[in-house]
């Protein structure tokens, strides 16, 4: 990518980290208020999407960045970032472009829910 | 706690979980659909939140199981449960009393958003 950035230092003082650097990034649609997926950043990852305003995340599986919506159109346009109590996992609202989920569904969410009761 | 659970086998074979046996939980008010927080379990958390109805999480802060509300009163009642495309995120729609936020908000995201822009 030829976009470089770098997260502003009190934002990086206060981020937690897991032991490899990353946090869950939660993405949920910004009117309707679905939660699309959950995705993880490290630093770089954070700084881009604030600095783009396209949802950006670390691939744990391919080991790079990944900004969504480059390979299947399904961009995410960033509404708002926030931090929670424990600074160790960001919200993110967006308006999603199509599908979320790389199956082609809504959110990566949509499958049978789980069973309830003893 | 007197509840012993444990969790389906075939649900158990399909969950992936981090290499301290945990998963990220997402809660979100079933009706308003705002985001609350994100907790983790394992495969007891999970067990428990579905046979029992109460949202459940372990703290990796005090190493323990914390059937939310058991100390604050801030309940939640699960609604339902999915699991994500990848099988590696729960999505917990509930039904909060009170703030979700041990710091008396309604929500763990409820601090200022992070500045967007280059």
């Amino acid at each position: 990518m030829s976009l470089q950035s770098s997260l502003d230092p009190d934002l990086a003082a206060r981020l937690k980290r897991d032991p490899n650097g990353l946090f869950p990034a939660i993405a949920q649609q910004h009117d309707t208020g679905e939660v699309l997926m959950l995705g993880w950043m490290d630093d770089e990852a954070l700084a881009r999407t604030l600095a783009s305003g396209r949802a950006t995340y670390w691939s744990r599986s391919r080991g790079e960045y990944w900004r969504k919506g480059d390979t299947s159109g399904h961009v995410q346009w960033v509404k708002s970032v926030a931090l929670d109590c424990d600074a160790d996992t960001v919200l993110v609202k967006v308006d999603q472009v199509g599908p979320a989920c790389h199956t082609g569904t809504r959110t990566c969410f949509d499958g049978d829910p789980l069973p309830l009761g003893g």
